[in-house]
């Protein structure tokens, strides 16, 4: 088979304009930025709201495996099955950092026959949103730095000669760090506004750090923000220091959310693309889904939700990260929750869950992984069952699609399908990374199915707001997780404490840990039992409106492995780009 | 009069595509982005090298000074008047930084009439190019530390785990530092690769800093690349570290050059816009002038040269800034000279330049500079004098440009007027930012006369690059300032023998300096004299192919005021973006 970017490069797409018709968006509401990407407007927005509205799929899947289950693929693919069967359909993705571009992989825009072209343009800056969000936020930074190096500088005649009131910053306060869309771990933690001896010019020195834009809390305001007038408020509420009384210093209140506003603007509107297939698809936000709250954007979903009958989007990672984070997160503040789950699941991801073989970063994977293992494909089907009900917990139906890989076993592929009917839940074997939409038809089938059958229960969330944040932390990790409880370092009691007093305890969790397990510790395979999750610190993220928690070491900026993916990358002498998907 | 956002937001633009057709571009070379801004394509570079080739205009000015000479109102108005009078005319400017937009002032986009519109997009990401270049810059930086670390990490077993050679990089002598498009004083100097005690993942802690963006080498490598293969090729020459035996280690040797280009792609594609009056302008590129070479692209005006009978274009700040980059170092890597300059002047300048008033930076400006005051204006015309001269001496014809404000007296204009023309210089008095293209008509005829005069002699560089290093620096400050000699630190004794050593002293100088005075001292207006130039260090930028000087402690990163623009910035319910200009 033909490598992704010679897919994607030799598929003859539709102009943008066409497909901006056929999803039955006005002329008036797109701005095209050449033939293959176009922003969306506001009066769209507005347009979409008073329509009908369609249904909202979310795909998940069973733990994450350094072999990858295909869920872009099997998002994009669904996409295009039920385009196939004649469902009115759109796609809602996020956008791709750059970071893992040049990082781990090359590229994420699905795979095979089931992707959003063009792939080059979708992995390397679209139509510069995650510039944006990471310019609006270094301007915060370089804000906050200023305002305390003057305030310090002109002391008592600061209001005098600046016609602006005193925030008094605590310089061992401030909470905003700096934001950079790349692998770079030399920037986790830095030295900044180091002066010469004798001067001041570089402002005030101390410690702080960049995390990949992808983590930013910009990022999640772009993504739960409702429209622009929300994006502008919740800016206003990003919580930059603490004065030296522990109150909030907010962007509102050194003035420079306006202009954060400014820079946003534009990237608020989300991006029409289209699959290979020809399926409209709004690609908008990038939050990672283990360091931030990992889905796409409300604004695309509403837009997409008025015009399409159905609407596929995903939560990065298995259903205990971007799947829980898209109930408990973002469907709360979208006033809109997901109507059906699929869960991704493929033959040697299960047996990477099992617990069978010694699997560790960085070393190739044992050949017995490939092959038929009857042992190793029961032990790991304990953690598909477990996503499963994971789903089924917030009341809604679930599909399970397996993603099958050309190796695989038919004889493993019935009795895995068997296993899961025999659980109650809904099953297709997927081929949409080799045939397209035309490999996810029975999919796609299973989906409608699974909308049209009446509710047995309704949508619920996993916890009460109003709880107190020590109650969810326990919910989260015992009903989440299924863990025994938690440790809270000391911090973490302090970060308790001070949001409360603060009067932000009633906010959601986003939980900040490793993908590659149910629970904290990625060396714990397959359903972990008996496990204690340590959280490390608590953050207030009053813009994007939840409680950011940190579990252990989590790491908020990538590196770059010693064999990155740039090395493969170039330009050919036409200009095309080569060695994306290397 | 109306203010500048004001008279941009309430024009009525043409559709770029028919900006595009007007200026002879077809349809096919032209990717739009919204109705407002288009990328053209390398199709139309290659076209435009085989066309009869335009006359190329180089607007510059005397000394800056805090009031704003209004260069770019000149430069558009210029070109405003050139289409009135019937030439077919197109300008070619610098995108405006996003760091003085949040800090100084709110946008670079000429004013009045005479301005880029809309002027919100010219000033906030346009298409995204500044961004593009950070990231391209970033991912090397992230590159050459990643680097380090793993070859330390794996010692022997590097080579044999990754399949690269080892480049052996001294970490003390790293040249590259990182680049953020913010006024971010903070970021002058840090310390990265912090780790926690008894742990190495965040690599190798070493001093280094951020850049603002308009002074990153792959900024001058934008703007000096021939075409994309060129760019390709400057890329990969670009030297990021010295190994432990003092040998440069490139791009290209670490293998992070073909991504840079793949990032740096479609910013290599000049921007079309368009003049209040609709001449087709593009913007390319976004160098400052003190600190950088501080001239758009090459590649934009040999597009724009093929196209257009006259091409008008400016160097940032007074004629020994940017002018003197655009005939030492951008004539040369283009194979094309300027064939006339422009340099503007005002009445309150010339006061400014003239040592009779007291001015310090962030001191209100004393009311004397705005009323008649034959003194000081007479003072202040001997750096008049110096510009006009400064141009001739490239051997290329000069007008000047008396660029009007509402309370000039006439008297004193025309005093100006007779001074210029007894030095046998061509001069017009300019109204292009309250009459636009009308105010500058008989600017743009002084213009096309200059021109069409035979010319008496050929162009001439003001040095020859084969001279050794310290002998170009003596010229540069002899012949180019008028100063008394040369102070080299121990550094740049030590820089000089590096380069001769490794094969570099053939390159043309860029100089970074203070452009508040014709010396690298601000405090020394008028025509200073009797002034030794320190130079501080000297760093090899083999990608742009120059050689860095720096003299005395010019920053590389400016710093935000107490009152930054940015308070003044915001965006009203539609999404208008208000204050820009305040």
């Amino acid at each position: 088979m033909k490598s992704d970017l010679a897919i994607s490069q030799q598929t003859t797409l539709k102009p943008i304009s066409v497909i901006a018709a056929q999803a039955g968006i006005l002329a008036d509401e797109v701005t095209s930025y050449g033939d293959t990407k176009a922003k969306l407007k506001f009066s769209l927005l507005k347009r979409a709201e008073a329509e009908a509205q369609g249904k909202l799929v979310v795909v998940t899947a069973i733990t994450p495996t350094p072999l990858g289950e295909g869920k872009t693929v099997t998002t994009i693919g669904l996409a295009q099955g039920l385009q196939r069967i004649g469902t009115k359909v759109m796609a809602c993705i996020r956008q791709p950092s750059m970071g893992p571009v040049f990082g781990v992989k090359g590229g994420a825009a699905g795979g095979g026959y089931s992707q959003v072209a063009p792939m080059e343009e979708l992995n390397l800056h679209l139509s510069g949103d995650i510039h944006a969000v990471a310019a609006a936020h270094n301007l915060a930074a370089a804000a906050i730095d200023a305002r305390l190096f003057h305030e310090q500088q002109l002391g008592n005649e600061f209001t005098a000669k600046t016609g602006l009131s005193r925030v008094d910053i605590d310089p061992n306060r401030i909470a905003w760090r700096r934001s950079v869309d790349m692998n770079d771990r030399a920037l986790r933690r830095v030295t900044i506004g180091i002066n010469r001896p004798g001067s001041s010019a570089n402002g005030i020195e101390r410690e702080s750090g960049f995390d990949i834009t992808a983590a930013s809390e910009l990022m999640a305001v772009l993504a739960l923000a409702a429209d622009l007038a929300d994006l502008r408020q919740r800016l206003g509420k990003v919580v930059l220091a603490y004065n030296i009384d522990g109150k909030p210093v907010t962007a509102e209140d050194i003035q420079v959310a306006g202009a954060m506003a400014a820079v946003m603007r534009d990237a608020a509107q989300p991006t029409l693309m289209q699959t290979l297939e020809g399926v409209p698809t709004l690609v908008h936000a990038g939050p990672f889904a283990n360091i931030a709250h990992g889905n796409s954007s409300i604004i695309a979903d509403k837009m997409a939700l008025g015009l399409a009958d159905v609407v596929v989007t995903e939560g990065g990672f298995g259903s205990d990260m971007g799947f829980e984070k898209a109930c408990n997160i973002k469907a709360r503040a979208a006033g809109k929750s997901p109507d059906a789950g699929v869960v991704v699941a493929t033959l040697r991801g299960l047996k990477a869950n099992s617990g069978v073989y010694d699997l560790r970063p960085g070393q190739t994977l044992p050949q017995a992984i490939f092959e038929p293992d009857q042992h190793a494909l029961e032990a790991g089907f304990a953690n598909l069952q477990w996503h499963i009900n994971n789903v089924k917990r917030y009341g809604i139906p679930v599909v399970v699609a397996l993603n099958r890989f050309p190796q695989d076993s038919d004889a493993e592929l019935q009795w895995l399908q068997q296993q899961v009917e025999a659980q109650g839940a809904s099953v297709a074997i997927s081929e949409a990374f080799s045939k397209g939409g035309e490999g996810a038809e029975l999919l796609a089938q299973r989906v409608v199915e699974a909308l049209a059958q009446p509710s047995e229960q309704s949508f619920q969330y996993l916890y009460d707001v109003e709880q107190c944040i020590e109650h969810k932390l326990l919910t989260m990790v015992e009903a989440g997780y299924g863990g025994a409880g938690i440790e809270l370092s000391e911090q973490a009691k302090a970060d308790i404490l001070t949001l409360a007093k603060l009067g932000y305890s009633n906010l959601p969790l986003c939980m900040a840990k490793s993908p590659l397990s149910i629970s904290h510790n990625p060396a714990l395979k397959g359903v972990p039992r008996d496990f204690t999750v340590p959280i490390s610190s608590l953050k207030l993220c009053a813009g994007s409106g939840f409680i950011y928690v940190l579990t252990g070491n989590v790491m908020t900026m990538p590196g770059l492995s010693a064999t990155p993916a740039y090395l493969n990358i170039d330009i050919d002498a036409d200009g095309n780009i080569t060695g994306l998907d290397e």
